[in-house]
């Protein structure tokens, strides 16, 4: 049995404070970004640029940001800006495939 | 024959500088309206409200600007807010016909 597979109710109650906070983190930098592309932006290449940001922004976060407890570590491993205090109240267990995961997606 | 089969060379002169005109009257309207949007968006909703209008107005920019001497009357009719002064050594035919498919595009 992997480390994602058991999600006693009070990790599932972590794991969601987690989820909302590192996804309220990635919209934010979307948004600051998208604030100043658009602030500076003077071309019409610079136009175009910011809707094929924003695209590429959404895909991504639609396609990381999935709430299955199948997915979740993942779903943290993923996040580079995730806070680790965000994570107690997780298995030891879950948080060192986090972390090993996290350490993957680094290096890869 | 219809009004915009036959372009003498000082009419294509004309239809050249009112066709980049109206172009970059098109593009700085986008521009600007991406940048307030940008500047006051604050929601998730908000952000991928920028990305849908940004699609919009490239998709209907790439088909309303159509340098064919045979869409020209119309692409000169579909323009709102081209100025009839840059229509100025068209032929009078020409011009009526850009009025009144002008008019009928602001009744429909």
């Amino acid at each position: 049995m992997t480390a994602g597979e058991k999600w006693s109710p009070s990790e599932k109650k972590v794991a969601r404070t987690a989820y909302d906070a590192a996804l309220k983190v990635a919209l934010d930098k979307t948004l600051a970004e998208l604030k100043s592309r658009a602030h500076v932006a003077a071309t019409p290449s610079e136009i175009w640029d910011v809707e094929d940001f924003l695209r590429q922004q959404r895909r991504k976060i639609d396609q990381m940001f999935d709430y299955r407890y199948s997915q979740l570590i993942q779903v943290f491993a993923n996040q580079g800006y995730l806070e680790e205090s965000l994570l107690v109240g997780l298995s030891e267990d879950k948080r060192q495939t986090i972390r090993k995961y996290a350490s993957w997606n680094r290096e890869g």
